[in-house]
């Protein structure tokens, strides 16, 4: 166990009033064991308590090292796994729940009254994940120093006739190649007017003179997730769409020059959306303007209207602001940016100069 | 809307008592609507209510259709979507949830008195998707034939110096040219002691003369997934390695006999654990017999000793006995297989014959 992380999370936990949390997010184990185990259907926790008598549950078919640092209770798929939780949480004390812990699991415990009253205790777990130690920093950054290496590789498949499929399809080599350890999500390729849609999956259209090429790609490297969007242009651009990206970029760029410890996380989504608004793309920015990523790529906490929260050294965020307009063209630029002490490092150094391609 | 489904669906909740149901699986969503959305950290739901007043929660960033044939109720980022929600449950009633319906969504709608009375009622959802129609029998042949194909495939990829992750990287690849949209989970790759955990994720280890060559792969096809597991050996096999293997295939081949309708799950995983037993090793096969398939590679039911539920034509899951011994060398043969009126049809034709291969 990383003392030290639990330690953070403990004080969280003590500010929320409660001494015990259930965690069963698998990437918040291993935050705090170095364990990781993707448990499907099974349950999978780690029980934190404040007296120390922590408790670790595994099902059998789990495979994990000797050494963890914290008391392993084993089940079988036959076991009542529910009731062997239930005996190690305190009953007359209230138990903080993990956000991801499904009605499957907390409808019994609630119904065998394993603890006095259940509360979702996440915050204490989430605010801690997502201020980064330098040991992450550095990850996060070897993460995205590759991303950076691919995207410049990406750009090269790009050629007459080529469908985004064909292209996504290609992908993992080039991160394996690169020293990564797979993607951080499915790539996002799109093309023309399918890049409208932010959530595009690539599918058959082949690319046109005129397109936009979007690609949102990132991957894990040693756990840590990187994320970027680049937008290029298939042999030529129109004026409007080059008005739309250079509008998109200095939304990205405006932003980013703002964080620094203190800032509001909705001022900065505030900056990037006046900027769009001014231009008349308000309505075609709809999504925030970016959210967390650490060892997963989509964290707690994000950079959007309603995030009155602050900037802290550690933080990690994507800021990736885009204008869609149904039926013609998409646009988004995003990087991930860590807070510093004095302002914020920009993970990413891949170019975000409007380029022509193919 | 798959009105049938949805009726189907409703008979079972009338059974337990309910009249109105929420249910949060995507692909619970995908098999009763034809949408499939990956809300990530978002809300996404389909509330089915007695009184036909269904309705479909969706984040405004999410893509889906004109027609549903279900009221569609958007939110925003900045909504408090759960109040929503809440505004859309009969108050009066109890309220079916999905199991997997997270504590952050279920805890809220508690603290409001959506409902009266929350139930996990996955039961009703998961025990119709576990009974296939015609139209998804169709689909499910067609996803093993393809894996039929794929595992001829794979064999090939096996030669001196190759280690696990190479040929596991290989495999996208070769699913793609068989016309498969993609994996049905990670494909497993394991060389000699490796195979010993059933769970082992392909590594740098590269193949030894007389190391048995586990494969457990699937590929999704139109949605459906496939899921088939075969042993080989590089070069060479030893007389105790080839009695395991034949152990494991007679487990197999004697549990897949007796399936009919009628037959009690937990009558299948004990012919093949006593099978097993009887050759000395009963306690190194640690898991359960099977899983049930389909639009998700593990659906709700298995084939295990506390599986009192009997088999019913339509039902489609694995057989998967294996023997597994650390340090040295595991098996496992794994089929699907469909029950049909008057037995069973197995959904994958690759040979399991002991077969040595490089």
């Amino acid at each position: 166990m990383k003392q030290n992380r639990v330690d953070r999370i403990f004080a969280a936990l003590k500010d929320m009033g409660l001494t015990q949390m259930l965690i069963v997010d698998p990437m918040s184990i291993y935050y705090l064991t170095d364990v990781f185990v993707a448990p499907f259907e099974r349950f999978y926790g780690l029980l934190l308590r404040g007296d120390g008598k922590h408790a670790f549950f595994l099902n059998k078919l789990f495979t994990v090292p000797e050494e963890v640092g914290v008391e392993k209770v084993w089940y079988s798929d036959t076991d009542p796994a529910m009731e062997m939780v239930a005996k190690y949480v305190d009953k007359e004390a209230p138990l903080g729940v993990d956000k991801e812990l499904k009605a499957r699991f907390l409808l019994p415990l609630m119904e065998m009254g394993a603890a006095k009253g259940f509360v979702n205790a996440s915050l204490a777990v989430d605010e801690t994940r997502g201020v980064k130690d330098n040991e992450e920093q550095e990850k996060m950054r070897l993460s995205s120093h590759i991303n950076d290496m691919a995207m410049a590789e990406f750009k090269k498949l790009i050629h007459e006739g080529i469908t985004e499929k064909e292209a996504a399809d290609q992908m993992m080599q080039i991160y394996l190649n690169l020293g990564a350890d797979g993607f951080s999500f499915e790539p996002l390729v799109a093309f023309g007017a399918n890049a409208a849609d932010p959530h595009h999956a690539p599918d058959d259209t082949m690319v046109k003179p005129g397109d936009a090429v979007l690609f949102d790609v990132g991957c894990i490297k040693d756990g840590y997730c990187s994320d970027m969007t680049r937008t290029f242009y298939f042999k030529e651009v129109s004026e409007i769409h080059r008005h739309i990206y250079d509008t998109v970029r200095s939304a990205n760029e405006t932003a980013i020059s703002k964080i620094k410890p203190g800032v509001l996380l909705c001022e900065l989504d505030k900056t990037a959306r006046d900027l769009i608004d001014a231009e008349g793309y308000g309505p075609n920015f709809n999504h925030r303007l970016g959210h967390f990523i650490g060892l997963s790529e989509h964290e707690y906490g994000d950079v959007s209207s309603t995030n009155q929260n602050r900037a802290v050294p550690g933080m990690i965020f994507s800021i990736e602001p885009g204008i869609y307009l149904t039926g013609d063209t998409g646009v988004r630029v995003e990087d991930l940016v860590l807070v510093t002490e004095d302002g914020c490092e920009v993970l990413n150094h891949y170019s975000k100069e409007l380029e022509i391609i193919g």
